[in-house]
């Protein structure tokens, strides 16, 4: 992907409604938005579905986590070999229903570099974006407190917070890219994401509980590319 | 599978040797010994590799691990409902490389009997034996600290630690069925783990890393047979 | 202790009530209702204050938690080596505040017996109960999902949970102590609990924040021994 | 104490040796090196005994770990509140052996801030280093790898490691001063991490195994005020 245009990372989470044979029909309307309008959009399925998603579509397909240890003796952890082996192409990290220690974080960016994985590390208060982004992973995606739950979005609340955080990342590591990861529904709170000086957007149930997943898509991408 | 008969499991573990396309490939490896001798071959592929595995092959197929959580905001865990829509038939629960709680170990085997999906539950010593096998789970698969590492198998080392552990379980819940998951490495070996009362093995590294792994397995097969 | 006699545990959790200086004053309390009424009251306060509690009463004094850990180079754990020399002379295990495995749970309740601590393994529903129980530990302090929260008691809800907690884990281990852990507020609950063939109760917040704990405890005290 | 002077800390760990009664004798040594040579020497005993080291001594008491946790309903942790009810001045935080995810150690840095207690973060490579930094604590506590173990310290080993987490750490954080964690068993040693800029150093088995920690603290204290 060009590190200019916006992103659209949607997280498929563990819900019924993305999983198994959901998840693949799932990460294909994304892949027919992704098609259909030129804007990249990243899926990051249940860990069981990983490699079988990478088989049904072309657009990149990250995993939701990965676990900092040695492929071999360390049954039911997922390594980034595994990661790597399913065909998939990068992974989050830090999720906030995931958190990794810092020596994890640290460890995992630095070998995903090597074996060519692209890292998403999340991130929540102002501090910890500072700290993930001096870890140089390609993404940080912040979750301002600010802006996650209810009807908060970056266009209705203050939106001093996401610029605050991307002039904070980009100050510890100049190459890091921003996603927007709470606070945005439409596309019109994608376009102001961007406008904040994100790279675009990670979201999950918005997505995978709409009523119709592919009309929702269709606006954020037209937000992220405005 | 009939309740009598012996069972095979195969543990992937995080090998780079049992990963993506080498998963696919060593569970079809194991269809193709089961179809063969008539043995239930049971594989527990990585992770991200459990749907692909379960599209590939007929023969039974594990998660090696889940986790007690319920579906949705849980990025990165694998849930049973993860488990089931992937289509495995069932999951390996507290191995050595992955302990539970105990009271995650009694909600996912009450769990898994309400839909339908098969425990295996791993255990040490014998009152941890003893525990588990009062959560009335399908299987509990031993691993006797004395069998573990080596050279050392139940017929070479003293195997009366292999019958006094299926007492224990079979004293705490009658209907367990119990596996050998240490030091079975021949088929000989297999046979006197039947011998001693267990209905099956559990192994690892002995199929994955074997330079021929189906020769191990056709040799395994014909000593639970036996 | 008396094996037959009602025993109090008062879990100080991380309460700052019964915290630091506030930790003594209220350990103070509970030696001077044991001392008054011949009840055992034995008191767990927060992990810092171990040693400080155990230098300042004369009655029993329990961790809240110990990690299953060699001594030595694990630094910001507690191990029972620390434990002991703190002179505590016993341990809350798996409280459902700090769930531990269950291989865990039965390598430190061997290690206790040896080194003559007593083993107090919280437990919530019957299959852990009879888990729990199976492992041998002194007593098990059972939760009952029925019980907890709100205004339900032993004696304003149905009972018969109770008794069959006490039944299910006598029958695993006859040498089993069992305290009620859950619904106990007056000192009718604890006579009730005792008549349901507990051998006494395990509270927190009911003494810890009660406005006059002194109180509270000798209500306790002499529903024990009813 | 004084931000320009060089710091000694001993980490007790959970060594037999350091716990209990042996913890106070231990503390009471260090007491009387800081005594007579004016070095500020801050311990850090088994968390059972934080509140009677306290008790027992003038000099500064550290909590090997803080949990970042509420207190309450939060039973076998150890919340900042609990520290600071113990009398302790500060806490290490991340130590290799208890690692702590990147969002606990922001919460519990600016949590620590405003209950006036001090922050020792542990970090381990250049990267990690500089992220810990970025969260504004006032102690990293650096164990680079390459000095870690057997007889390896910075005098004998190449040096520019230390320079260079010394650099990176200030970069990301001027006002935040630096202990040298590994490498560091005499006088010598001590000097020399001084000389590269550190502010001090965190040992362990250096004093608590030693046959006369009386002498190797005289000798650490010399070395840190040359």
């Amino acid at each position: 992907m060009n590190a200019s245009e916006g992103v659209i990372i949607v997280n498929f989470k563990t819900y019924v409604e993305s999983s198994g044979a959901k998840a693949i029909a799932l990460a294909r309307t994304c892949e027919s938005v992704a098609d259909e309008t030129g804007v990249t959009v990243i899926v990051a399925p249940p860990m069981p579905d990983l490699a079988a998603v990478v088989a049904a579509v072309t657009i990149p397909v990250f995993s939701q986590h990965t676990d900092d240890i040695k492929p071999g003796s360390t049954t039911g952890h997922v390594s980034l070999e595994n990661v790597l082996a399913s065909g998939a192409k990068g992974t989050l990290l830090n999720h906030s229903e995931r958190r990794l220690r810092i020596s994890e974080i640290s460890s995992l960016v630095q070998k995903a570099k090597r074996d060519g994985l692209s890292t998403v590390v999340c991130t929540n208060d102002l501090p910890v974006t500072r700290a993930c982004a001096a870890l140089e992973p390609d993404f940080v995606a912040i979750e301002p407190p600010e802006l996650i739950g209810g009807d908060v979005s970056v266009t209705t609340a203050s939106p001093e917070i996401v610029g605050e955080s991307v002039r904070v990342a980009k100050k510890a590591f100049p190459g890091v890219r921003v996603l927007c990861g709470a606070g945005v529904k439409t596309g019109e709170d994608a376009a102001k994401a961007i406008e904040l000086g994100t790279n675009g957007v990670l979201l999950a149930s918005g997505v995978v509980k709409a009523s119709d997943p592919e009309r929702v898509l269709l606006d954020l991408a037209a937000g992220v590319q405005r």
